[in-house]
């Protein structure tokens, strides 16, 4: 807890948790202890009126503690994005100035593309005296290379990760370069992913998993067979341009 | 347990447990649970008569399970390490003909750089019988973040990894081209790279950390200060080269 001029009593601390891919049991113990010790549990709220990933993630593991869902609308416009991470910080920031410690679940890994960074960002650039720590997490590409039984990187394999709004141009460059590239969140431009593929015959060297680890997660393997697939948000493509293909690559 | 006609009893299975960067605490209940059940615990001897890593991590979290440390060579020559793999696997091979359940703990995420990638693709090679599972664990970037306290990737940010291999030339590349860029082991070209760093004018946009997550962990930063650095053989830097320095950056 940290202790300022302006308030009677110590402040409490923001911890970003890190809750892992979607199988409860990928939560750390460290995550599961700061969880548990927590006064106020924050996390995205779902949409339309489900609940989100993080929440079914902690759902187990909850108690008595206050919940705080908080708000993170799926737009792209920045002035509404902004808005809304400040909204979320002043939530916090009333729940910390009463001496109350908040605990943040993010799904994967919170630092990866995760919600609290711009919840974190938010609080600590209007509200300076707010102590803020953070917990890592699995991370998907890392849950989804253990489901499919293959490495992510080997020896010197240089790794590209790419997210939802990459261009074909740098996918290009990638594919060129690297020699394992990771596509977040691919279902929005799979058809376009899949030609660019077969171009360059790298169709056996790729894979595909969408919701990895939760119960409805699904495996798309060989893409040959796949030139279009309906994907749901949480979906990523492997794709290993600098390998051969596997297992027999390697020794 | 996979059963096999050329066995008497089922076989055992080999789980790949990735058991975080450092922080026994940074193991998930997932990893937790395959070590406590498990019949044999294997990991990578250490070096110098020193318990790795790996072995340092799950030290806390052991019961009765039988030890097997494996010898995981530190030299470069492919005929070297593919001999050392595949003793390796042959020594697993013996427990899982027997009917044992394996776990092979790994530092970090098990697929990630990890030994594990060597162990499962000899055995699956030789032993095609074997059952291999895998667990997911925190990687060294994601732990390295929360450390610092900084995002790792936000929004359309384009994410490379270079492991300890890398060219100049890699990096150049590597700058120019994406928005955070990650470098493992970064300890034997440390200067180099602070000079290519400091020609791009990035230095304030770096971060160097050593051992996170370990009671011995280090942090250097600003760059400016540290032109040299002895680092340990787990220190990484996190280069920013997209992104205005944080946290000012956004939203």
């Amino acid at each position: 807890m940290a202790s300022h001029p302006d308030h009677p009593f110590p402040l409490g601390t923001l911890t970003g948790l890190g809750v892992g891919p979607g199988d409860p049991d990928l939560i750390t113990l460290k995550a599961l202890k700061c969880l548990q010790k927590a006064d106020v549990v924050a996390f995205p709220q779902g949409r339309n009126g489900q609940p989100g990933l993080a929440q079914r993630i902690i759902a187990p593991h909850l108690g008595q503690q206050l919940l705080l869902p908080l708000e993170f609308p799926y737009v792209l416009d920045q002035a509404q994005l902004s808005e809304a991470w400040d909204r979320a910080g002043d939530r916090v920031w009333q729940h910390l100035s009463q001496g109350h410690n908040v605990v943040f679940a993010c799904e994967g890994d919170l630092s990866f593309y995760g919600t609290f960074n711009y919840l974190a960002l938010s609080l600590e650039r209007r509200y300076p005296a707010a102590a803020v720590d953070r917990v890592p997490g699995i991370c998907s590409p890392m849950a989804a290379v253990s489901a499919l039984g293959i490495p992510l990187t080997v020896q010197s394999d240089k790794l590209v990760v790419l997210p939802a709004l990459y261009t074909v141009a740098d996918l290009d460059t990638a594919l060129t370069w690297a020699d394992v590239v990771v596509l977040l969140k691919v279902g929005s431009v799979y058809s376009q992913v899949w030609q660019l593929l077969e171009q360059r015959q790298l169709l056996e060297q790729s894979w595909v998993i969408a919701n990895a680890t939760q119960p409805s997660q699904q495996i798309y393997r060989p893409l040959t067979r796949y030139p279009s697939l309906e994907l749901p948000y949480f979906s990523l493509m492997v794709i290993r341009p600098g390998a051969d293909p596997l297992p027999q690559a390697l020794p």
